[in-house]
């Protein structure tokens, strides 16, 4: 991880529909504290901003800093977040709507919040201190459950109208093709996600297709994890290399049209699937981008793994609070 | 057509494959003079940069303007041209490859020389002084032959690493679909410019389908100008109506895409074939937006016609050097 210049120690939290990431860092961004807690959403958004503090004021203590040498707290939240106000505008993974999530954590912390989706700081983390590191343009892509991404120009992120910038996996790649969750048809997320990966491995079961992943599902609690993808992927297993590289070509589809439209210097593709099968499916996705971008526009253009792992979101949410305290 | 501050009177240059377009305007940029030569590429670079600077002394004769007084020379080019040298990288169109227009351009004239692709021009010229006005994002699509585009965002043209940034009509938007001028597959150019349209009507026509295209283009020298396509479209023409709208469709979807990635605020579109039937297709191109778009991203998006018409690429050039100079 790139060490980076910060205007004093700070919290970053990366707040998901069941787990709390918090971490302290130094002024350099070294991470001092890490920590992780359920989130609970079930409870209520009250309860969610306490256990919020409450881990913060753990991760404080586990750092020895005290909590007025903290320049800010950066949060991620999986959401849209309206930079003027402060506001969590549509959460399904937490249940949230229009939640003034900035105001009630201020209030709990008596620091400064500053918040943003979390794919978005994700990015923006490893544009920073990962593997964007040196580029001024970048696209972020993270491929789990749904596929988030992120799209720094110029060195700052891509908020856009309505601060929904950077939704990669809702780019149409298959016009009329699988229903999304997003209602929509044919978004990159229904063909490329584990979602669409899952659907398409137990239709193939289903149809009686001869795959060792009957065996590998009896193992874990009949979950397709990424680790069992995994597992499968490197026997060669021949249902799981079919569906995979299709969705990585898909993927690859989708990046060679963001290269061409946004002449964008790097891609960083993480995410639990490509942290378990990136050095397989990566160069499928490179294969694609190289047959479908313009020459020109690809020329240079470096298609990388992720780097900082599941601190992505609490580093980038650091960054974004101390760009905005600038 | 709105008034901006300029430095002073200036020149703007939309040379294309067939026509030199050129414009001198005084410091609101109003156009005083316009006039319009051949370019004819066939006869060398030398002679395309003579035909420029004998159009531009012509202009600014007509506007009754001293050479002397000018500002600065804005020229809009149909290939990527890179910022820093001023090398027109590659154009088909005219035959170059890598030609360093701006020095060759001012060795003739004796005055500063800004250029840049011309759908780049032709989408900042919208953005300044026509229907992108007090939009800070936009996306500017121009659909004729080919299909061109241009990005803004922050109230600057996005140029992205190798000068290629724009060229929406190179996203993908029907995996493995029908050739591309750039050999690819599938691009948005290959399923809705006017080459593409051209393309399923003569299938059309050559497979029997009745429609009063045979007849209109016995009237017109058997070409499917966008007049041609106009009145058949007016008349109900089953065929013409399908394949446009089916045209207009994709045109939609890449601009759903773009929305959910960008959240762009205004899409401008122009180009022939919209100034022609843009009454009829943008209807169809919205409704494709509004059934593909995130709800939230679209929220506010305006999708509206180009307001420039054949003057865009020359008074974004006019807009540019201007800017250039700041």
């Amino acid at each position: 991880m790139k060490k980076i210049d910060l205007p004093g120690p700070m919290i970053g939290i990366d707040l998901g529909g069941t787990k709390i990431f918090t971490v302290v860092t130094d002024t350099r961004g070294k991470v001092l504290a890490a920590a992780k807690t359920e989130s609970r959403p079930e409870k209520g958004v009250d309860a969610v901003i306490k256990r919020m503090a409450v881990a913060a004021q753990a991760a404080l203590k586990e750092a020895g800093i005290k909590k007025k040498k903290i320049a800010a707290v950066g949060l991620g939240v999986p959401s849209p977040v309206d930079q003027k106000t402060g506001v969590a505008m549509l959460s399904p993974n937490l249940g949230w709507k229009k939640v003034p999530v900035v105001r009630m954590l201020t209030d709990q912390l008596g620091l400064p919040v500053f918040a943003d989706n979390d794919v978005n700081l994700g990015t923006l983390g490893e544009f920073t201190m990962g593997a964007g590191r040196g580029a001024r343009d970048l696209v972020g892509v993270f491929v789990g459950t749904g596929i988030g991404g992120g799209i720094v120009v110029n060195r700052r992120l891509l908020r856009g109208l309505n601060s929904t910038g950077g939704e990669v996996g809702h780019m149409i790649v298959v016009p009329d093709g699988p229903l999304c969750g997003c209602s929509n048809r044919g978004c990159l997320e229904a063909v490329a996600s584990r979602t669409a990966i899952t659907r398409d491995l137990l239709a193939g079961i289903g149809h009686g297709v001869p795959t060792c992943l009957r065996e590998l599902l009896r193992d874990s609690d009949n979950k397709l994890r990424s680790g069992v993808l995994s597992k499968a992927y490197r026997r060669g297993d021949l249902l799981t290399v079919e569906v995979m590289n299709r969705a990585a070509r898909y993927l690859g589809i989708a990046t060679a049209s963001l290269i061409n439209v946004l002449g964008t210097e790097r891609v960083v593709i993480g995410g639990g699937v490509f942290e378990a099968l990136g050095d397989l499916l990566l160069p499928v996705v490179r294969q694609a981008v190289h047959e479908h971008a313009f020459d020109t526009a690809a020329d240079g253009v470096g298609i990388v793994p992720a780097r900082l792992g599941d601190r992505a979101v609490a580093l980038g949410a650091v960054v974004h609070a101390a760009q905005c305290l600038e």
